[in-house]
């Protein structure tokens, strides 16, 4: 097989429960896919067939909500030398067979959503109410549960992959090489086009948390990858106010927000020639920054080569200024927001771009969610995201 | 003075710093709010001379953010002998000049929000950009910020207040009688009256955070009361969602959730003549409860006086089974969804009802927002919610 990318090979295995593993190595011929998974494990299971998961509909909110009772018991904080992201050893099979990767993906076994790749969209028996829909707005034709007397709602038809960063378990994203960061980026657009291209997915999230304050349960460097049934509350609104924007001004939301920034200067932590880093004027998170591509594009598979490399010289720069801010390790959230791959309007006007950002606000000091913002949908932010901006140049 | 209400006392005095202090008492003739407050404080900020602080326009996402960088230094889980929220003591005055209090209500001295009952709205100077709008709706006709070079947006104009439910350090909201409750109710329907009334003000908001888990500052039982510049994201949602539902249905989208989580029963904690206590279909929170009053009303003030003791009745009983729930006192938010005092349609077409959700999700683990909700705004809730509906019947 030749590489899907210069220095890139993919091979796809599968797990004992038929769980799906793809490996990007950055050398041909590793043969790792190959290897097979040696565990007893129980078949995975239709998305029809998970009385204690699905999607609902908020009525008072018109926004699905994914319920995943399976998951509570999920692996938590496991010990070191219990990883199931590790390479497998000759007696501790993980869940990953080969004995060494370098990018690895595989369908997570505990799953908020499953069945896509595997199972059509109509194998997933329709349990009460509609098919999940495309466009929430288009969802609001859907009763609210109680009227049909509906209890487990729509089956969680979709798809949960991990992304592991590296077989290295004490590194980080800031520590990859940007050889590496760059094999990242090449999975990630793999991903997006392939979940991207199969049934029943509206939507595909590619993102990374990072730290126990934010809930991370394992500790090995990874990310994960969604295939969302629907498209997701924040996308519908970043489509709205485009749409709004462009019938007013003709112009397009995402291009005149990064010329401005430019212009203004106040907030831009770093540039290069493809990139530019800045806190947003609305930061809703004590440290938060965007990073636009130059060159407006829909989503990751549409970076040009010289993009992606160049995305992974300011990214690590990026993740480093933060660590950098309190001299330790940030908890953070990345988050790439894409176009959704079958809405028109989405694919011509949505600007691809990735959200960085931390609920720490000092040291030993958390931003936490409490009544404004959970409850009204209100952020308050104590740091003043200039502020913000200066203490990032300053960290690099 | 008369009472406000049968057996309820107001009175209103003035903090040193020029800060309104609104005492609820249940004996008449107390004279708490003629108890000067002799601590020497800077004189209260107007709103456009915080450069530190103020409203921005999310342009991506079509919502105002509240800049608040002068918090970052309030006060942080003071000692108990330091609590600004006790009485005060001859030699250490509080925030409560008097020396004791049934329920007292002040502005905050680290507010997010300020000025309103004070200044008027145009005393806050426009800095950059357009007026807060009273509906995020029509502020789609903000520039994006960085379009005009602002920075420091629109004056936080608002208010924000604090309402201490008891002079006991130690207590708790669950702990407190029905009457005290009830006194507590009175204190939340005279601010939505009072706040709602204020020029520049569009929704009033009374909410309860509890727990250092979700970032408590100060232990002793208290709310606050944000009246906000602008009808917020949460509220306007509903309000879309409830126009969506007559149109298409002829019905109130509040009156038929209600009469179909009767119907289906599965999802109900308790009840009792004036209200019903249940879990929603699509629960966000590992527990999470909604309490919506039999006959449904717009706001807090609108309530019937059976049905504000009826609600003092149902919220203990469901603050103790929360409490119940892991043997352990709950973090949890409390938070009163209430129509915008000026919105026609809110006035007629909302539904008042109180959401308590807490973000544990067992012993030792709890709820965090991360990538997908954080990210995507999707919720993914591990509890099925009729099984939190269960235990919450059971823990009675």
């Amino acid at each position: 097989m030749g590489p899907v990318r210069p220095g890139v090979w993919k091979s796809v295995g599968t797990l004992a429960d038929g769980r799906d593993i793809i490996y990007f190595d950055e050398a041909p011929d590793t043969g790792r896919a190959a290897v097979p998974d040696t565990r007893p494990l129980p078949a995975e299971r239709c998305p029809g067939d998970t009385p204690d998961a699905g999607l609902r509909w908020d009525a008072l909110r018109g926004e699905w909500v994914v319920i995943a009772a399976q998951r509570q018991d999920r692996t938590f904080l496991p010990p070191t030398h219990e990883c199931p992201l590790d390479p497998s050893r000759p007696g501790r099979p993980t869940e990953i067979p080969a004995p060494d990767y370098d990018v690895v993906v595989f369908e997570n076994r505990f799953p908020s959503l499953r069945g896509a790749g595997h199972w059509p969209v109509d194998a997933a028996p329709e349990l009460t109410g509609p098919a999940p829909q495309t466009s929430p707005q288009r969802a609001g034709g859907v009763p609210i549960y109680p009227e049909t007397g509906g209890v487990a709602g729509q089956p969680g038809y979709g798809r949960c992959e991990v992304v592991c960063f590296t077989s290295d378990h004490v590194a980080s994203f800031a520590s990859l090489t940007p050889r590496r960061a760059r094999t990242v980026v090449e999975a990630w657009a793999d991903r997006t086009a392939e979940l991207g291209a199969m049934d029943g997915i509206a939507q595909v999230y590619c993102f990374e948390n990072r730290g126990e304050e934010i809930g991370v349960t394992l500790h090995h460097p990874h990310g994960q990858i969604y295939g969302f049934p629907f498209i997701t509350p924040r996308t519908a609104m970043m489509l709205a106010q485009a749409g709004e924007y462009a019938g007013r001004t003709g112009g397009n939301l995402f291009d005149d927000l990064l010329a401005g920034e430019i212009a203004a200067g106040t907030r831009i932590v770093t540039r290069n020639e493809h990139w530019t880093a800045f806190v947003p004027a609305a930061a809703r998170w004590p440290f938060e920054v965007l990073l636009f591509p130059a060159q407006r594009v829909p989503d990751i598979p549409a970076l040009s080569d010289p993009a992606r490399d160049a995305f992974c010289d300011i990214y690590l720069d990026v993740l480093n200024r933060l660590d950098a801010l309190f001299s330790m390790p940030l908890p953070y959230i990345a988050a790439w927001h894409q176009a959704p791959g079958q809405d028109a309007f989405a694919r011509t006007e949505f600007g691809l771009h990735l959200q960085v950002f931390s609920i720490r606000r000092a040291p030993g000091k958390l931003k936490y969610l409490a009544g404004t913002e959970s409850g009204m949908g209100v952020w308050i932010n104590d740091v003043l995201p200039e502020e913000a901006a200066l203490r990032l140049r300053e960290a690099g």
